[in-house]
């Protein structure tokens, strides 16, 4: 563990305001087509400052490939791809050195590594670290692309409990405060049968990605939540045909911990951004005294805005791993 | 993966209406005794029969040592644990063979196999295998002890969406359904630090393993998918003193992906049983029609009165193996 | 790690004088059939008592299932078989437990399991737990025929240095010594291209597997040893045809890490049996002293005899997860 | 698997004539101060140019930090280290393509990955990835130095089957061919009980790891092959205090899979460098025809002369996780 996958296996490293941020990926079929470009619109959609609600700071976000690509197409061997931090203010975050920031990493990282970690900008534990999920994202879904009309599309549903998107952002301007929302991930296409019986089910595999992504506190597949206000009769999706056709979709096209070849939905809860423009009142470590705080650098109001893209791209790294266990990617894509 | 955890590993093996269905256990410090004893009011709480709303299946459910204990206590070897199924009465299924019961494994189990899995009564899908999680949940929640006090309690909070649970249950007998439920989980007594960076969190792994319990639509942490809705300034968790302890704990006690030293709390929606006494109309395979059906056999018209127990041990199997990697269990227990 | 498989995957339980030893094995594919008789041959091809040179002890050494079978065809879900320990003498090594036996594990377990461990006859470390690993030999080779003509044959070299056997053996009985051997495996009909890049390679995991086996000294590949002393020019094997076969095969099939098509050939040391009927001279630990000291029990003369069907099981267990890797065994075999 | 280690995970990644090379660790404890100059020794050692059979091929070789280090020191999140590839003629290759060379992985790597692979210089295959394996060798030294005084050391003990170096290599130079050689290691110092029962005894773990190291073709442990032509009461070491000292050490430091507190000692075998100077009979791939065929570019005459240095990291790579295992190294080093 602590990588992801088991055919299709996924390192993440780098820190916020380090040098780098980067994936390491082993096990990646040869001759899929990878360029720059492919990444392009992804990263974008990523991005902060484009749209109201998320942070100025803008990173070029190139991919580099240190490893495993050849006359444009993968090798079968590990593929290495790092992002430069080109655009960094640390001196931001030195000042906050004394506050641990309620909601961030900083005062559990300082005592699990002893005062060690790298705190600037959060560090290891940064969102800064989601474009390498995005990276992956952008591989897994050609993978899947490559041999299955396979589409992940994930959109926002609700931003501050509201779902007019534009409303519920506008509310948090005008409390100047910063807000959460929900992240909705639908895929078509996929065959019957993925997931491996008891611990790694569809259900499983997918929870436990997507708690890599920042700011996320729940996550609920088909009804979810409702599920468990409602009757087994109501609940219950009849099969129709010989392919499974189901003619209601509570379970969210997962029974069983397989998918059942509907369609596969699943919802994230994303908390509000922990740095928030109100001042707040906490710890100083220094003094050991609760005191008035108030979070300095460069901050998203409303981190869900960028998260449709990093759960496609999480959905993708899970799914591709199982369609690699399933036989159906192979490990050589032909042109 | 498949198996779950790192240091101290689980393997699940067995099937509803086989031989027995057992565990497989490696990486369990030496020196901890265990008895059946042990086991008996977990495995209690866990079957049926003895509330309304639950099955009249009776298993006596006895563990069985196989391997890795010597003089009562754990020799650091791998422990294998069986329980015999000896109340089977797999007609009930045979008959049901033709219509694969909707919101059950049948239909993917038999497109994923090729027809070669073990259909009678969910065979290796079956509910049946959470009394091997039991049993890890008892071994695990005494490794916890044993180093701290620590207390992992869960508990039904609400049936068919209503808190009264009496109420909740008797709708559901009244309407002749099956109904859902939430069971909560808290633990007190955590250190600060549990968990691994991005792919391991504390929330990727427990929600990685509450989806291997059957039945679960979602689970969130602390005011979960209530956070989406909340602006930061409402949801941050003020530090108040220098242990971490928060003034608020919406957070549930992970924050970063890592146990705060504040009560872990998080929540799992199950859904009515999908076994429901109500007719249903679905596919019959032989024909490729739709036909009304009923489901026989023994079932629960609410599975969610056993989840407590079950959530219990992944939850406790989940911290074991974070306290195994943070040394703070050692591999040796001294008497 | 500690289970051996990527996809195949085999955890190894019991104890020698414990109530069973046994094998659980995930990732088996769905259809194949298997049944007691299957593994009869093999089981006995391990067993002492037969030879020369043997121990007297003989187990009945059924294979028990526990799960995983269904209409005597596996099912995709995990397996477990149990070999009954029947034939056990503890009080043989009761005796000894003043003294830990030099060339067994009996002192160092002990410091490892803090004397948690089960130390009757070798507990976990007991040769007696090889029967598991014919068992998974038994299974994985009928994988490995299902799809191909692959042969996996196994046979001894040389015992106490001696290319003629019955002689190496006859020496050791005239000097009431136990002695040691070589064995050597050779597979043929395996494809070109297994093995996974640099850490598993074929002859990582291969190496990795047989130091499973008690009493395994070294290994070595093609020429091995004698490579050390050769010129490139007369240990490079030229390849003579477009199939990639070899003038010569110094390099016993593998090549960068991967099978190239030859056959595949490689031999391990395996040590006298520690258990020698001569007296020793070696600590006592209960009075810290050197004594004279005899081991009782039953024990084979020369341990090697026993190991060409395990050395066989080991081989195929690796090369049938490496062809289920490389999608050359499918995860469901049709009949 | 295919990463190495269970807490201290290593991937190693990068192509011979790529960018780059590079190693990405995982599970490294906080607090180890690392800098440039910790690994200036052992590159210079691994480095080709410096003696009498050895390429001239000299990379400058300096460990780029891309991430895990602030400050000076380990942070506990994923260490990444770059070795950039300035020193390249890929054109000496381009031109041996219609020959895939003896001995290398150039025929069974095309087959493998579809022609898709990066063939120049041997690609991934090539030995010019050992200096990431020689980074982890000086992170993982230093780590096994901070707890305890464990000196790992890698010697020649052959060069063509000759135990006076300096001939051995005189005689490949007059024969104008290349030559292998034996190269052992010691390590002293280690506690008693390192090891995991059954499939991750050390033997196991040191041999997967050694055939990581490009030309090795075989281990041996304390006697090894020479202990298959011993008796018994020869082999065993009798043990001689409380500690587990024994008299003799034919066991190499190592029984029943675990340390036993002596010296641990074992061999491997390098085969002669395949890229040899003299000419070879083999196949043309375009023609389909076996031709004379000179390997061109910079090659070692004795790749064995490069391999200590390798062996000690791979070795002190294995040790350092099963120290973290056994909780000998804590995952937060204090100054």
């Amino acid at each position: 563990m602590n990588s992801f996958g088991r055919i299709f296996k996924v390192n993440i490293f780098g820190e916020s305001h380090g040098e780098s941020v980067g994936v390491n990926i082993d096990g990646c079929p040869a001759g899929l087509a990878l360029s720059v470009e492919d990444f392009l619109v992804d990263i974008e959609r990523r991005k902060g400052g484009t749209q109201k609600g998320t942070t100025p700071r803008q990173e070029t976000d190139l991919p580099i490939f240190k490893s495993g690509l050849f006359n444009g197409k993968t090798t079968g061997a590990p593929i290495t791809i790092i992002f430069e931090n080109n655009n960094i203010r640390s001196g931001d975050y030195e000042k906050q050195r004394t506050h641990p920031r309620p909601g961030h990493a900083d005062f559990v990282a300082s005592k699990k590594f002893g005062g060690f970690e790298d705190y600037r900008g959060g560090g290891h534990f940064s969102g800064r670290l989601t474009v390498c999920l995005v990276a992956v994202g952008v591989i897994t879904k050609k993978l899947l692309q490559a041999v299955a009309p396979i589409e992940v599309v994930s959109t926002i549903t609700e931003i501050g409990g509201n779902p007019d998107l534009e409303q519920g952002l506008q509310q948090a301007i005008e409390h100047k405060d910063s807000v959460g929302g929900i992240v909705e991930c639908k895929v078509n296409g996929l065959p019957i049968g993925l997931g491996e019986h008891f611990f790694d089910s569809v259900e499983s595999l997918l929870a436990h990605a997507v708690f890599a992504i920042p700011a996320v506190r729940g996550v609920e597949f088909g009804t979810g939540f409702a599920a468990a206000k409602m009757y087994g009769s109501e609940h219950n999706d009849a099969i129709e045909n010989m392919d499974g056709k189901t003619a209601t979709n509570h379970a969210g096209g997962v029974v069983g911990g397989y998918t059942n070849g509907n369609e596969l939905i699943y919802r994230i809860a994303i908390k509000p951004t922990s740095s928030t423009p109100k001042n707040q009142h906490t710890l100083n470590w220094e003094t050991g005294q609760m005191e008035d705080f108030a979070v300095r650098g460069r901050h998203d109001l409303c981190i869900a805005l960028r998260v449709p893209v990093v759960l496609e791209a999480v959905t993708a790294m899970v799914l591709a791993d199982l369609m690699l266990l399933e036989q159906r990617i192979p490990r050589i894509l032909q042109a």
